[in-house]
């Protein structure tokens, strides 16, 4: 499928403990005039709060090399030297996020255009054309110069590639990049006539220069160009990773290579970048007022990108960051309480951003573990060194070891890009926001979920669960049913199945090559109005199966063709439609959505299925307990409480606290946001 | 008044049965291997659906012209032989609404710039510049070439010129032109400087050069030049027509010739493009949450356009659109309702977008006769049959008829302009609305209604309303003064006759050149904050005239000259001064509403003058029921129940249904969505 | 501290009698056919209104000088003699607030171009780049043969050069003089660079050329670099209001000179900008719903801006605007309320714009003495006359005052910048609304308050309140701490001393160099989310000082070092911790507002300050009735009622008011909407 098929394996981390430290700027405060004093000032105080691991040289490139032909890497020498004299070890950056201004000045096509044609002004981070030729060479003749002067420090431990990707470009060089990779994808200028269905509009290309990226000034009505150009630019910015990988994996084969991921960047495909990372690592910033279950999301996310793998939660804030609307602190308990989350979904490191505020500039005021007032007599720097403290517990037999769960959750860019492309019948669509709705059906039953592409084998879940799943290619279709013959279930909704991977509709009837896995035909569809509702009846009531619920955003009307109507539809000329269906097809069963249930009627459809498969959580737990295991040599329980309230769980046999030593025999108790990490007691 | 004067006469189109079918866009799906069976799939189809007529072409430029040097018209050749077998008809488009990619490379100066000086990319659809002669050279030598090609072919009908006419542009060659185009109109510069009051912040041009075209980061601030702007490119657009037009009347003078309007375009002023098509027609897309009346509102003001004429409705959805924010289904029913109701207000026939469902593009969610499923067994195709075959009902008798209304509505679009632009002392003007809100009260009693221009005879009207009429002439002033005095019945409201044609205020005293017909001055004008609202009493209370009533928006201070108040204000300073006044004049009346009464205070209102001046439905119905009537050689009322109950209705005299073929004694009833068209049954 | 150090002195305008006119723009009628009648009516109806003042030619650029090398003074010269003939004198333009088309036509560089680099097109007004030298050339010559022609004239009173200022640009000569400029501020780029702290993101600058303006396509995320170009941008206008006034002073420096101010401009410091005016002059423009107290705030700072001496009320509408969403009507009286509230004040002048309501353009429909019905039959024009009439009663000895408040409030340009940039911890932030919150505590009790910078002498006030000071420097902390051990009161909130001039933070504890003055330490600050509260409780409660009141926007975490907490939290993690505090410090004491308190807590708080240290108010009023008092050879107490019913006020001893000379032994009543201006009786 992709554009960089190959799967490099580089350095694997081993994990004696659990990393520990945060994003450290010593070039920052050379600028001070007792700035050596401050250098001295970080190795105390990262003694004192247990850092064995910083993040060092982000953004050193101006530091490093101040003028094209000129090299200050004395600075990093020292700075190395004392970590390492402290043995805290570096995850050392190739300082390529953000170019210095002499470059952006001798190389103005640096700057990257934005979709209207307007170039980018010099300044900021991340503001660079992901194609540009004379960043990549003068990034990778820095890397290379990084790579032999520390390859063999005792500190390193791990390489750090720019930071964040994420860059976007419509120049005229992209756009003869963008020619070239639709060359490859496409071939010949017909086939892409004929897969962008080009001859609506008069839009007919003649000539491959004809062909520009998309633009709000320009050509923003076909969804197959904008879908392909989102495509272009995450395997641009992957070329642009790939240039410095293979230099480091030239010089320093032995240590590992990443980029730390954030948020969900909607420019790059994750699923596509992670076979080039080592270890995956991620920027955790959950929204002040973000529910527990969006962050485990996330971290479910990462940690199956890299099956069986630990990843790093690299980033996060002591306190408080500062490009909300607004920014409250984490109050008392809640950084801990989200760094534990971490570890309970297979992160096998505490990160924070960053070691000591920043002075000035954007970032001046998000949260630091020191901060403005420079000492350690502060809650947030109490907080950190405590954690860092218990984090010494971690034994490495915690932490070597995997997850796997029965259940998926389906997620792809490409059909991201295509849900929510403008151009479809509801502008409503959130499509993270419905796997979010999905996913914390389960979470709320602490059923374990990983996160899939739809290229990934299906052979190891009972479960796999498909929302807004749009875009399906005829293999994707083939590789699904299949799944469910062999006896798989498989669920998915409205809006699925309807356009092929060039966008192009499936003809013959939706869902497309769903529609024999699924036994429907769905005739038509109906985009609910913001606020309108209909009702879901279920049929055939059972004990995990009745009531009626709420749904909303889009009914699909269905026809049977061979499912049976789990419920129907209680309003609308639609009513008494089938609403949910099942079919068995094989050995295995589909069910499809033909709308958006509320939580409630989610919750009751989870139900069954988790009746029906025998699906269980690791504890049984009150509603507001969130419990996950980490298997290895010993089998180790994560209980999180999320509530303001104590909460008592029983357990099935005895079992130690890794952070108390205690021994619990019967029954734990856990105060609130308090952390309990469970292995057998005896 | 206009830029273009003469009325050129073309043919005239006859209607032995009425218009059905839609637009077709065969080219779409030579990508296709199958594409020969898909369009032998169509035809069968079209018989099918009753279809006797298709747009064609409308797109094609493109397919038809693949290089300036080369023509490929072999498929439509094809097409419309296979077209003409099933002795379906064509409306032939000129394929000049989005001209191909290699045209826009060619002649990059095609595309256009907008008000900030930006030049659009390539692609979308009517993305050139109105003045481009090189656009206008290729586009009219495609258009002599269908001519000589197709302009006797038996399956030709009509010419459809370009689609949807709206494109806007302030490039350097307009700026040129529209210097050219205000030479015309004010003759010299020191004339444009003292119409436009450019002495004002020392903006006085000293020569031709310095007058550009309005923009947002430059001459934002001049009422009269953005007004003038706007004419400038509606006549612009019209010259790109006319153009077209030119060569279809030289080559084939007896084929029918227009292009198809939609909404109301604002660039687009309808009353000045009328002259020049040989039958105007429609494109219909009604949000779902519209009332009735906001499509009777719309047909009204098409079939006003050509006085005595029929229009076509050229363009609806058979089910949904896809472009709003929220794109429900029509329910079942709705479609037949909607297109009834254009035949109601003097349409020929029911055209729809699209035939077949286009696969890709941002209008693939678009609803369509056959739809992404490819057959007949749908809902949508069997609602759009059923209509097609009752349509075969009508007969050419039903059909030559003409709808003479004695209101009329009148309204401009240089004065929507005005009452629109940003520095008018309220921003909460919405002048269609404001029009709406007096067509809904004539509308809900069934009162028909011509919608006229006040350049426009008054002579055939027993009453004229004109709301919000800011922007009058002299001229305008005069006609309306000798129109009340030889009787007629005049209604205007507040913020009308304050700027004269070139959008100077009208000094002495408001509102200027229609103070004398009106009786009154208006000394100060109070233009409400949102929500704030004022009350209106009655005076001299009779049975139909009475109450007080919510107003809101603006309270004009009246002093009366010769005039009565009907009705004053409650609160305020100026309570107890006149609200609605009566002025006899002449041996007519005129009405002055100075504020913007509720929908009940407007109904009253109505009340009174219906009363006063004998106006009638031509039934008697139940509220929520329309009704209207063609007159011809035979009188056919149309009833359309737009309730969800049934409604009945009774008759003055026996009347057969032209569906149904039954004859109805003395009551009929009509179904919720229901539809009687009668004729006197002996 | 500023660009500009030295303070001119230049004419002084004595007050024989208050000023009484408005903006005359004779200019815009010349292209009427009858222009010169309407001349000969301006003269007539302005004896009729009373008018002694008009401003004349700000606009007559165009007018003055047709052509680069063609002048026309000749219908000044006769307007001047018409005006002098009446007695009436002028403020005469410099005319340079909007240059001729053929200026932008000749130089296009004049243009000012926007922060993402696209020029603007000619039109407008303030439409030039600041620095630009032809037109600061062109303009200058101007000016000098306007001095040189009219310097003697009998009829010329003051100078008003330009308009309005406010023009901004980002263009390439902005960007030369903006590198200029900081090298006058930071001599080396070194140290530019340490004080932005450009290590941050690998900005450091390695070229003087590589500095750019601050962009939203480039560098946006240095407050540093955004602050400095606010300052740079108000100095550039400076520089050019400063080049004309060295022309008007070396040919009549006899003459007075000053711009007129207006709202406040967020680009232009008043504070730097007022020692080079002879006079203080403001256009008053209020919102339809703004509090009465919210004038009273801007007329305090004008009057403050030069103390002891009169300003001028130069504009404002007497009737309604044209700008806002929504333009009501001044109600009757509430014009002369304002005209009073401003003499109240410190105003010397009631000016109106303007004389004749124009007859097209932007502000065709903005409020005029004489409006389009052209005669002086009107409401408005009938309360301007009564007025003018009034003001005739003042004599010179109730002109001649001065006014000294106790308290100041202290508010700075630079710090309002700081406050308001996009990257602070909350984006709630509204300097302007804080200041106006603490303002309307006083102005409710009748404090006079002065509005001051950090930069002026606090020598003279009892108590000083300084809201949201963000921005401290060294040496404006250390003046702070100065005053308050020499025994003032100071009072500041959160978000205050947290950096310094040049956006650095303070290291080593907030609130900086006023940490020590207010005995407490900042450890952590809360931004709440919009809607979230938390509670004050008063410690120690004694009948001024009690009660709990709600608090929002955000709240600090206090250490107490030497202070004790007057009121502490109600909720939160941080409940029970000091939410406002009190220092003794010297003789003096200092408070510390963690929160933003309400409307309550904040009345509660100044209740407490007021008792504390003996502030009264002039005269003992009812709520909603406002006293200001003017000293000089006549104590003059201004009592206006701003309720819509009547007041009663006692009077400590006989007095006589002004206006209807009538006396009052006792008490006065006053009407709605009334005034009274009294002297002692006797």
């Amino acid at each position: 499928m992709g554009y960089y098929q190959a799967e490099r394996r580089g350095g694997r981390l081993r994990f004696p403990a659990a990393f520990f430290g945060g994003d450290y700027n010593p070039e920052q405060w050379m600028g001070d005039k007792n700035w050596r004093e401050i250098w001295q000032e970080d190795m105390r105080l990262m003694c004192k709060a247990g850092v064995n691991l910083v993040s060092l040289g982000i953004f050193s490139w101006a530091a490093l090399q101040p003028a094209e032909d000129r090299f200050t890497f004395e600075w990093l020498d020292d700075i190395l030297e004392m970590l390492a004299e402290q043995q805290i070890e570096v995850c050392l950056g190739t300082a390529t996020a953000a170019q210095p201004a002499w470059l952006s000045a001798a190389y103005p096509d640096v700057l990257p255009v934005d979709e209207k044609g307007m170039r980018h002004k010099p300044g900021v981070r991340l503001n660079y054309c992901p194609t540009n030729e004379d960043f990549r060479r003068l990034g990778q003749d820095l890397v290379r110069r990084l790579a032999e002067r520390y390859g063999d420090h005792r500190a390193l431990r791990l390489w750090h590639v720019s930071n964040e990707y994420g860059p976007t470009c419509y120049c005229e060089h992209c756009a003869m990049r963008f020619r070239d990779w639709l060359k490859l994808r496409y071939g010949r200028l017909e086939e892409l006539n004929r897969c962008w269905i080009t001859a609506i509009w008069s839009r007919t290309y003649t000539d491959w220069e004809q062909v520009q990226p998309p633009s709000s000034i320009g050509e923003y009505s076909l969804p197959a160009l904008q879908i392909d150009y989102q495509r272009f630019l995450s395997d641009m910015n992957l070329e642009g990773y790939l240039g410095e990988v293979a230099i480091l994996r030239e010089v320093t084969p032995h240590v590992p290579v990443m980029t730390n991921f954030h948020g969900l960047t909607r420019y790059i495909d994750y699923f596509a970048w992670a076979p080039h990372q080592d270890i995956i690592s991620w920027d955790s910033y959950p929204r002040h007022n973000a529910t527990p279950d969006m962050a485990a999301f996330h971290y479910d996310l990462m940690r199956s990108l890299k099956p069986r793998q630990p990843w790093l939660l690299l980033e996060q804030t002591p306190s408080q960051v500062q490009w909300h609307q607004e920014n409250p602190l984490k109050r008392p308990g809640v950084m801990r309480l989200q760094s534990y989350q971490a570890l309970a979904h297979g992160s096998n490191s505490v990160m924070f951003f960053q070691w000591r505020q920043a002075r000035g500039g954007r970032e001046m005021y998000h949260g630091a573990i020191v901060s403005h007032a420079g000492h350690e007599h502060t809650r947030v720097f109490q907080e950190v060194a405590q954690l860092g403290a218990e984090l010494k517990l971690f034994e490495s037999a915690l932490l070597e070891t995997h997850m796997q769960a029965r259940v998926a959750l389906m997620m792809s860019w490409p059909n991201w890009w295509t849900v929510e492309n403008r151009h479809t019948p509801s502008r409503y669509f959130n499509y993270i926001a419905e796997l979010q709705h999905y996913y914390r059906a389960l979470w709320q039953r602490n059923i374990a979920v990983d996160i899939i592409s739809p290229d990934q084998s299906l052979d190891s879940y009972q479960l796999v669960i498909a929302p807004l799943l749009n875009m399906v290619s005829e293999e994707q279709g083939a590789a699904i049913e299949q799944y469910v013959k062999e006896g798989g279930t498989f669920l998915t909704t409205y809006f699925s199945g309807m356009v092929d991977e060039n966008h192009r509709a499936w003809l013959g009837g939706y869902p497309g090559p769903l529609r024999r896995t699924l036994g429907i035909w769905v005739e038509e569809f109906d985009p609910l109005p913001l606020g309108t509702t209909n009702t879901l009846f279920c049929l055939q009531e059972t004990d995990d199966w009745r009531g009626s619920y709420s749904c909303e955003q889009w009914c699909d009307i269905v026809h049977l063709e061979g499912a049976q109507a789990l419920a129907v539809f209680g309003q609308d000329f639609y009513a008494g439609r089938p609403a949910i269906t099942e079919f068995h097809h094989g050995l295995g069963q589909s069910f499809y959505v033909a709308t958006r249930p509320d939580a409630a009627g989610l919750d009751m459809l989870l139900n069954m299925l988790q009746s029906r498969l025998g699906l269980s959580a690791p504890l049984l737990v009150p509603p507001g307990v969130e419990v996950t295991c980490r298997e290895g040599r010993l089998t180790t329980y994560f209980l999180l409480n999320h509530l303001p309230e104590t909460q008592m769980i029983m357990l099935p046999e005895p079992m130690r606290d890794v952070l108390t030593r205690r021994v619990y025999e019967q029954e734990i108790q856990l105060p609130p946001l308090g952390v309990a990490i469970l292995i057998p007691a005896y």
